[in-house]
């Protein structure tokens, strides 16, 4: 290209494409899959199902945004990190829905391959990291991880109800399955949960959950 | 409801929803709005074009695995801060798309207007600090911002390239304009640029772009 004609400054200095930077860029473009992977959860529209990516991103913005209410004190460049991270084994592994029971039986073995081939695509070293990054969110273990875990819960929650629980009504989700699978998000803030509790209650009131 | 029955631990405490975890929530449901305003670059899969939630999602995944490219050391966490939340005042201004001309003359009124409308749903300083934050990127002058903005101009290139250059194409987009939009992108990261260049300069000789 004539530089004349690209408008491209001519002290700009050529530098050489390394391989390190070519697995970074086929991971992420890799990973671009994510907005393929479909969940149940409708967008506040009460149209369109939202995907992974989409899903990734509003836990992420909540995730700054709402870290006041973490129960202890967390590093939230973290708790993104693995926010953006969390899903991304369903690429291969596809979404397992919170309430299918058959499914999840065969979900860490399936999400275990998924990391294996996908987290290798990235150079070594962080591989490794988000390999520890994807675990330490499976744990649940740290302050990080149960605020995130938290933010997991608590989003569909938020969508389910603004759709007047069009998700639940479809999947005739029961008070008690919600409840169960909650038990631990008061964890990660109890401020969250109570709000998110306060909307399952009223959807229970109002129909689109069912009492039993 | 029933303890016994919901499962819920007993020594879960009740704790009373404040104002501003109400104001917080509703902008979260807001802002998943942002998954309905589309823009015009493919998906990789070159069927579905992204929307702005899926791009700064896929941002943020870029601006930590790539952050030892940036020219200047950056505050990562600030990074993705930043391109969560660039694009939100597209819910009410829509996307305008990079070589729309006539649309990019009224594009800062527009976005003004929906800044303060957005934001200030938010408690009153995280209103202040999400307007600074918006500010920051579109002035472009931090490190962080200069690098979020070189992650958000070689996003679409990588998609580009990997779907044969099917949006350039239907756009009709000429090298010239790419170069000149694309002035500043190495300020941000030379590494980045180098690559996203590469990738304009293979999709020119293919023809997906047009030489003149």
């Amino acid at each position: 290209m004539d530089r004349e004609m690209t408008g491209l400054p001519d002290e700009q200095a050529e530098t050489e494409i390394t391989d390190r930077l070519r697995r970074q860029m086929e991971f992420v473009l890799e990973a671009d899959k994510l907005k393929e992977i479909g969940r149940q959860t409708y967008r506040s529209d009460g149209v369109q199902k939202e995907n992974d990516a989409e899903h990734s991103w509003h836990l992420a913005l909540m995730a700054f945004l709402l870290s006041e209410h973490a129960n202890d004190s967390v590093d939230v460049l973290r708790v993104v990190e693995m926010v953006i991270c969390h899903d991304l084994v369903e690429i291969d592994a596809g979404d397992t829905y919170a309430y299918d029971e058959a499914g999840k039986l065969t979900q860490r073995a399936r999400e275990e391959k998924a990391a294996e081939r996908l987290f290798g695509i990235l150079p070594e070293d962080q591989a490794r990291w988000m390999r520890d990054l994807w675990e330490e969110f499976e744990a649940c273990r740290t302050p990080e991880a149960r605020f995130a875990r938290t933010l997991d819960r608590v989003q569909p929650i938020l969508l389910n109800d603004a759709t007047g629980g069009r998700a639940w009504r479809e999947h005739q989700v029961r008070a008690e399955q919600i409840f169960t699978r909650n038990r631990t998000t008061h964890e990660g803030s109890e401020a969250l949960w109570q709000y998110g509790k306060g909307l399952v209650e009223k959807n229970i009131e109002k129909g689109n959950i069912r009492k039993e």
